[in-house]
């Protein structure tokens, strides 16, 4: 493997736990719909306001917890009680109030590499709430720059790097989204590692595996990137 | 006037009217709640809610609707109906989407500056939002970084600052809020031009003019601020 001197990383899901608090305010909404909808039919009709809403509100719980009302509205025929938005609401402080979980093997990891490579966080959502998450996780000693973006496509990359003085040969991008972490980079000509989270959002979802020998790496953990930046 | 090479600008209700739509937002808002209180309750509930919510939420719309959701189910003792927040949602998207009308003289004396001095923006709210606003203004060429912050305290600034390598005795920021634009960096050594706009959110207020001689200046307008520079 070429040699990599400078490493991105997301956060939700890479470094952290996330998905699961949503899985969790997924299930609490799901029951709270219950009598009007069966589960599939919630599901699929919140995330169908997601992605209407996406380019409006953007990445993060508080478009998350906009979207999940008006649905709620929308499933009830406007029958939901007033009472129940303010659950909803409370569900929704709840989220951003949540500990940060590190994920296995995280903070051991960036010590490690943090004494060899330059360390980015590259991330999107709301910009309070990761400053926040980056703050509770106390890994910010080990990052030189941290980038919060609204979107993670390919400009964005691009405007990253080009910011940083970062030439695209010798970045890798770790993450669990191979749509938002590692396709845009591999596109620019960098490298990405891809770490799975055991859950994904249907909006990061991608059909296709990339295809780029010798810039594509898959990693079951965070804890074999030392391994592969060493091979 | 000692020379500054750096100007800073404030967005929202400096180089764009932004208070006004949340202004008009409250009178529907007013409006709506009418029948359940008068409106200087319905004003300072919804305040007090605001600050409650602003350390979690952030700035910007989405935490503002969010919190406006939670003070009409307050003040209506849960009697609002979900067609009701369903209006609420409805002005929300509606403020995200209003067009960016600039304030007066903005285009030409960016213009002007950009020939002469290296301009960034410094704002702070929603991420998304505000780089939204910016492509809507047509100004973004004006402006060598333009910096999204969570808060815009003596902190962020210093760190801004030093990200870019300007000392705060060359940098002069322009806004319209004595608190986020002004205060902090004077704190810091810097300059500041205040130019008030009509109307201020409460949380903007202050008591206390700053007291800073020959770093301090006050504008009717941002057409003043050539002039400013050139004496």
């Amino acid at each position: 493997m070429k040699s990599y001197r400078v490493i991105g990383f997301d956060a939700d899901d890479t470094l952290w736990h996330n998905e699961n608090i949503f899985e969790h305010v997924h299930e609490r909404y799901r029951e709270l719909l219950a009598q009007y909808h069966d589960a599939a039919t919630v599901d699929r009709t919140l995330f169908a306001t997601e992605m209407r809403n996406l380019a409006l509100y953007g990445y993060g719980v508080k478009g998350f917890m906009l979207s999940a009302i008006e649905t709620a509205i929308e499933l009830t025929d406007g029958r939901i009680s007033a009472e129940e938005i303010r659950t909803l609401l409370a569900l929704g402080r709840g989220m951003i109030e949540h500990p940060v979980e590190l994920l296995d093997g995280v903070a051991e990891t960036l010590a490690a590499l943090a004494a060899t490579h330059r360390l980015l966080i590259i991330t999107k959502g709301d910009l309070r709430d990761q400053e926040r998450k980056l703050a509770k996780s106390g890994l910010r000693e080990f990052f030189q720059h941290v980038e919060i973006l609204s979107e993670k496509d390919e400009a964005a990359y691009a405007s990253v790097l080009r910011r940083h003085g970062i030439a695209a040969e010798e970045f890798l991008m770790v993450g669990n989204s191979l749509k938002s972490d590692i396709l845009p980079v591999l596109a620019l000509g960098g490298a990405g590692a891809h770490v799975p989270y055991h859950l994904t959002w249907g909006h990061e979802r991608v059909d296709q595996p990339p295809v780029a020998p010798g810039r594509f790496f898959q990693l079951a953990g965070l804890r074999e990137l030392p391994a592969l930046l060493r091979a």
